[in-house]
């Protein structure tokens, strides 16, 4: 059996995970079959498999690596300017659309559940972080509790998400934006 | 043939809405056969496509006998206080599942989507002429146009939606929808 690196181990991690968020964007996540991930990552299902256990632990890394490079956005400019970048991206509205599919296996499958949670981890306490910190620093209203701010943003991206994926007009969002960025400095 | 009185007509097609409505929460808008919708009517498929053409057709008719109620309320009280209904009645949250699953059908098919927006115009109508009404009484900042806040609290909606029918936690909420309210006051 060849010796593999580990940096050649990683390179087909990532293009398998590269490959799986454009089949799942393409067919949602119940459509992208075992067979069309391995058609567009051109590796066999046993390698697919090795590498990520099975097609939920592989899209919920997909979902991981979306969190933790959001969690860094957030670190520096916040959660609404996560939504900025991704309203200047329509290549990833599709991608979205597969967290309309999930949100009703959040509610039925608790297991799932967890495990989402879990792997949104990094993005929540980025989050959280940003809010105290914040406040701190008194660039924020004082009259609202963190917790409370920190649920309307991330209902408002929900909500971005559901009319982003659904392929609703969004011609106003950039001042919605504007207007929750003004609610959360209380302005 | 008997001859069934109008009145007689309405009560036997209010019956179908309401045994598909329960139909539609439990199984999902894909999950919901028709033979799970004879079931839970009662009524054959002849009887139910007799009052409403097909099971999209069906659907459609429930959500906009849901956008006529919000409405009502939407011009009394505005959309906020629609979530805060939507909040107190957990009976309803199932419902909202099916929501999510149509916004994908919302993106993919835009015959679909036409009529979705033609059955959810009462809805969006009332929301236009609250802000418009507000502004005129001075109750309602004037920095912001009308459009904006009007997407905003449908964005807002969304998200709501989302939360509350994948079953995350919404103890936060009330708190929420109070700061949405501020934030289109201006306050």
């Amino acid at each position: 059996m060849p010796i593999v690196s580990e940096s050649e181990l990683e390179r087909r991690r990532q293009e398998i995970l590269e490959a799986a968020r454009t089949c799942f964007a393409r067919y949602g996540y119940e459509g992208a079959t075992v067979r069309r991930l391995e058609e567009a990552s051109g590796k066999s299902r046993g390698a697919i498999f090795h590498h990520f256990g099975d097609k939920e632990n592989l899209f919920l890394e997909i979902a991981r690596a979306d969190a933790d490079r959001q969690a860094d956005v957030v670190a520096r400019d916040g959660l609404i300017e996560v939504m900025r970048g991704i309203l200047r991206d329509p290549s990833h509205h599709e991608w979205l659309v597969t967290r309309l599919e999930i949100a009703s296996m959040l509610r039925t499958d608790t297991t799932f559940r967890a495990k989402w949670q879990q792997h949104q981890e990094s993005l929540d306490a980025a989050v959280r972080e940003r809010l105290r910190s914040n406040l701190a620093r008194d660039s924020m209203r004082t009259d609202v509790s963190v917790d409370v701010l920190q649920a309307f943003l991330e209902t408002l991206m929900d909500g971005f998400i559901t009319r982003l994926s659904s392929g609703q007009d969004f011609a106003e969002m950039e001042k919605v934006l504007d207007l929750a960025e003004g609610a959360i400095r209380g302005n």
